[in-house]
């Protein structure tokens, strides 16, 4: 824990703002068009709103206002709920269950589904390109944000990590390519998160590319809680089943190094983490905070 | 026809540069990723890239270079097959033919196909982000670029499209709602594409504004012409086979007014385009002769 810093206010107090904001963009009512109905319920089915935080956190570690960078946090929600509601669909992992919730596929249809995820996919830069452009500056920075994430979110990030874990189900991966997986199909957009964050608070270059480190080490040590949650998490907290990993034949940080060898693991980044935040004012107690939250969750 | 003006040879040109640059952005080798494998298959798989050329001839219709705004007029491209790729899947339309060759999920495998569309998708815009902004009036004109055309393939434009068109087969549609629905599904995105162009190549409101006319004009001349085609087409020139709006109950241009009307309809809505050109000079002859081209074509 960090000492006087209550993250789970934090927490609730920054969800609060972005279902807010996601509310307001959708303008959701029972007379919505289906697409938009699916969108919502995708987007509301209880996420962790773990990236957008890590986005706002990150603009206020470098001094910025995370309420002017709600826009760029939404929109990486939404870049995160397409990827769920496509990995879920039957031709990819086939999940009926997502947060204890049905999947969107099940509680709409598939084609609305494989539409949602193009939906949300779509109305992120949308979202990211709407902004009242204070300066010039301000604009080529929502370019570079636009960039960043678009890089993170396509074929040579998250959709090449999803093609690989696709390919790899039932082989033993060594812990270099599973490393890889994880980084290419988790990492690289809650590094873009973070990069986004600090980028539009005005953070510096030597300040971006600290927070990079931190990114780097948190988003892998999310990962491998993630793992360990699979193997002795309470389903009834995590709202999805436990052990399906092992059941469904994938290589995972506990069946390379073992749970002890792996909770270990899990610490040793979670230290890195905070150590590239050494130089850091007490703006990035959130960071902080939310680097051991990453490991001591539940679900 | 327009006087002195080669269309076929303009066309052959532009297709050359926009396959050209999809080429170099995709470094498609015998050793890429399955994912780029079944990107640049779709990419390249016969497209008359009409969306990209009417990008570029509206940035000369305004006095600008059609080779710096490549970078949009491909992404435009990348948007439309995604939808294309998505269309096609087991769970929409499940079209096992495009243009002649098997369909995306067919040539690979439908979880492929999706992460295919959403490659594209996404890569689109992180093209649309990728320029290196001379000055900053650019970089807004790129964002305001970004802007439009995410709304226009989005859940208010595009996708709300298909989704109208998926619900609508087997149910008879009013002339308003299946224009609606046209509109929609890739009335948008054509207009986007022209508005694109216009802005990027400098035109001045005016300019943009008769743009505007021009594209719905021509937007809704495209779908009715496709609608003619798939009445009296030859498969063997379509690369796909005719009479099958018919087969599957859809409402269409000919199933409405008849043939005859149909395609004086068509003409009508050229002679329009045609008019909005009215105060441009000779560097709108390729919109021109593109207007005329729409319902001439035999694919």
């Amino acid at each position: 824990m960090i000492k006087n810093f209550d993250l789970n206010s934090y927490l609730i107090l920054k969800r609060k703002n972005v279902n807010a904001f996601i509310d307001e963009i959708l303008n959701n009512t029972a007379n919505s068009s289906r697409i938009v109905q699916a969108m919502h319920y995708s987007l509301m089915a209880g996420g962790k709103r773990i990236r957008p935080i890590l986005c706002m956190a990150a603009s206020e570690a470098v001094g910025g206002n995370a309420d002017d960078i709600l826009p760029a946090a939404c929109a990486i929600e939404m870049l995160h709920t397409y990827s769920l509601i496509h990995d879920d669909l039957p031709a990819m992992d086939n999940d009926d269950l997502r947060r204890g919730k049905p999947t969107c596929h099940v509680a709409f249809d598939e084609a609305t589904a494989i539409l949602a995820g193009d939906a949300l996919l779509t109305l992120a830069f949308r979202i990211l390109s709407s902004i009242n452009v204070i300066d010039d500056n301000t604009s080529s920075n929502w370019l570079k944000v636009i960039h960043k994430l678009s890089f993170a979110a396509g074929y040579n990030g998250m959709i090449e990590g999803q093609m690989r874990d696709m390919a790899s189900e039932g082989s033993l991966l060594s812990l270099e390519k599973l490393e890889d997986m994880h980084s290419l199909k988790t990492g690289a957009l809650i590094e873009a998160s973070i990069f986004s964050g600090a980028l539009l608070g005005g953070g510096s270059p030597k300040q971006i590319d600290q927070l990079k480190i931190y990114a780097k080490n948190i988003g892998l040590a999310f990962q491998v809680a993630d793992d360990i949650l699979n193997v002795e998490g309470d389903p009834a907290v995590m709202g999805k089943a436990a052990g399906t990993d092992n059941a469904r034949g994938k290589t995972t940080y506990p069946s390379i190094m073992g749970l002890n060898k792996s909770k270990e693991f899990a610490k040793k980044l979670i230290h890195n983490a905070l150590q590239a935040l050494d130089d850091f004012d007490n703006n990035s107690n959130s960071l902080r905070a939310i680097a051991c939250y990453i490991i001591e969750r539940e679900r």
